[in-house]
């Protein structure tokens, strides 16, 4: 029952909550959110970059959220403020609050006898809770999830369904975390003897701080010794993978199918891209950012914007390029010995 | 129960169903399709590609399925036809049809009282079907899946064990979803402000059009607020991540791990090699190929193949690329010199 | 319940158990396992490398593991002997034994009255166990796993929750397969017929040896027509994909997110780096080391280390770099006109 709209709200009730300047009928009902061009009546919409300036024209939006600076790009009802964006993902969580299923637990859930679940919680059918587990206030964990021994997840945390977190991991306050998602196994630990691996038991956690959001089937290793830490305010995309003993530091964003590789330090206010990957045991300094699918083999001490893909070409032009790449070694070669030439054929001259 | 076969044909039952000229005993019996190495009496086989014909003269297939013009490449039982791959395609389907479960809801599912359920349905045990949401004739749930609130499953579609599908996202006829497949998890979609990452309500839905097959794990988000749309006849394979607003165009193959970011409109016929990784925001057109582990960074506009992958080399070679390729710089300054000095002994001369 | 210490033992015990030449007390209690920095009293810690012999000098741990020619690096109590790391490896499975949980199958676990499942065994709440399946003895299958109709699970393993394992598939002894692991989907095998894609039924199995571990959401494809599999003694990490009828020998580990595409043949003793991706078709020898996020486009016929990856740059440098790259054609040409030049001038020097 996630995401159906709650209510309609009049404009100026968005703005009594919101803050900003409303110039229009406070009156106006407002049902929904949509962008410029799918928008209707009923309809808020904004314009969050001036590229979108064009389809101002022919919304058929009921208001408009602008940039103060924006005031007069339209005749529509509107709403100015500082940052459209913003205000419109503030709007948007107004007009589209989450249904709250029910406090409860499922008759068709497990929940082992010495684990303890708030009474504003509510587990879904098909939930698996192991001992002494800890559900906080208003925790709500979907259908089909299974919290391990001694895990706890922190009040106002929701995991959609089929969700696993292994034993003795934490996750934090206001967590969001998506399906598939699994907290918690076993770091990736081998000694090598005599050509066979012996698992080392990774004894460390994952814990997870407030206000994460973690993505459908991403995976977060417990670590072997010590914990593997996500830091509060961090937002991780789909299918990401971090290993054992990973620090991601606070409020860092990664988008989707990142891999980030074991007892390796991220800082905090970082932003990296989808499908970038990053090697084991090196640190990140705070405020990097890291281009899409970039790999990272080193460390990275300072502050700035890195990147390493090389884009894509129509197939022979990329074919020859790789052939140049090849060649390169002869063509130093080549440039060497027209220096050699052209230094003895000035030295004869001089 | 799936894919173990169901009974035994003879020859001649196979060609008055799929068509093509049978060179033997239209009584023989096949029990099954097997590979021309590995076959035995009672297999049927099949010539993809005349790069196998070697093996024809060796098996000990039961009969073989040939192109027209191999007619004569072996003395066995044989079907001749235009395309043996499509032929064997289709002969695997009727040798190895799926046992159907016995349609009805299994007394160990939740299915919530104003969801509907074709009667001709089928939901496996530990599953959850949630409220308003339906499942149209011949449907087949597997054991553990979690249909949300006002989604909705065509007819004639598999959901496999342990598959999520989020409130309100759509999948299509005939559709086959493999286990741990995400549909309609929110999409990544956050404004920055003063450093903090604020959620923005993910209200699109995730839109699976007709004969559609989706591989393990593979995640589609939902639409922020218009929907994500797979397109009818798209073929995806494991692990691929599609962000939120992402349009897949009709019969569109996918191969493992691609990765698709938010708002990226592929279109139609296109081949996406595998762990290639798309950037958000941009337009690929029809029939596109894209090779494996390509990243795409910009947009396509038109059809041809595309790649961007440096192939692999012994680890000093590679060493040694690197470095050539990070002296690039100095090297196109020695070149810049050497035209300089040619062209001044060159004006020297005249 | 994994992973909680279970008692603590004294050091000579260890050392009886173990080996290795203890100096120091061997009455000493030992709780459990932890870095030299971490550690405080009642942790046995380790030395694994030379470059982390200063953190021995302020190590709170009780005893450390060191390797016979570290024998004078501290006077705390220790064990000599040839491995560090090995030992350290032995000596966390003594002192962190997993809780086996009680034999039996949960009464919220729907096992079908055909399937075998050993009285030694553990089928946790939530599983569904499919017709003439079968599970071996101390076989353990945590919450919400399914075990497809004539599956089967050799003793010992232990399949942590939300596994699938698809029917007719094999899972070898004493394998560990974490959670949200797919084993047995389809193989991604369809044949284009005018424009649409016909699926080609996909027959063979997925077929993991003995002493395999596998990581979270890890997706293992069955075959197409034979089988995949996966040898003995193999451990992949996290979110790895192997695609249909791959062979992965004996003893090779990958760490996470490596993708294999299908029908390739992966030598035994191999080490896969991270995000490592293989092409389709080909065969990697025995003892390779493929470098973290490496293609790899092409067979691999000999042993050693392949790499082919470019470290990232700052965006400003690496933006030249790319400039460069595209400009080598145009750099070639300019070479060879220079080399004409100058055989043109020494010519006429002549």
């Amino acid at each position: 029952m996630t995401q159906s709209s709650s209510r309609t709200y009049r404009l100026g009730e968005i703005v009594t909550q919101l803050g900003g300047e409303l110039i229009g009928d406070p009156g106006a009902e407002i049902r929904r959110i949509a962008t410029l061009e799918s928008a209707g009546p009923g309809d808020l919409s904004f314009l969050s970059h001036s590229r979108y300036r064009p389809n101002l024209q022919h919304t058929r939006a009921s208001a408009v959220i602008l940039a103060r600076e924006e005031r007069d790009a339209t005749t529509l009802p509107r709403i100015l403020c500082d940052d459209p964006y913003v205000y419109y993902a503030r709007a948007a969580q107004l007009l589209h609050a989450e249904d709250r299923p029910v406090p409860g637990v499922h008759p068709r859930a497990v929940v082992e006898a010495d684990a303890e679940v708030a009474a504003s919680a509510t587990v879904g059918p098909g939930c698996y809770i192991g001992p002494r587990a800890r559900l906080g206030e208003r925790v709500i964990i979907d259908a089909g999830c299974t919290i391990g021994a001694e895990a706890q997840i922190a009040e106002d945390s929701r995991l959609h369904p089929s969700v696993t977190v292994y034993p003795r991991c934490l996750v934090g306050k206001r967590a969001v975390i998506h399906s598939g998602v699994v907290i918690g196994a076993d770091g990736f630990g081998m000694a090598p003897e005599a050509g066979r691996w012996i698992k080392i038991p990774q004894t460390g956690r994952a814990v997870i701080g407030d206000d994460v959001e973690i993505g459908a089937n991403t995976t977060i290793d417990r670590g072997a010794l010590d914990d593997t830490v996500i830091e509060d305010g961090v937002k991780l995309d789909n299918q990401i993978q971090i290993g054992h003993n990973v620090r991601v530091g606070a409020h860092t964003v990664m988008a989707g199918c990142v891999a980030v590789a074991g007892s390796t330090r991220i800082g905090r206010h970082c932003t990296i891209g989808g499908a970038a990957r990053i090697i084991g045991h090196v640190t990140i300094a705070d405020h990097v950012t890291i281009a899409a699918a970039t790999v990272v083999l080193k460390p990275i001490p300072r502050a700035g914007v890195y990147a390493g893909v090389l884009p894509s070409a129509p197939g022979r032009e990329w074919a020859k390029t790789v052939a140049h790449l090849r060649g390169l070694d002869g063509l130093v070669k080549r440039i060497r010995e027209l220096e050699k030439k052209l230094s003895k054929s000035g030295k004869r001259k001089r």
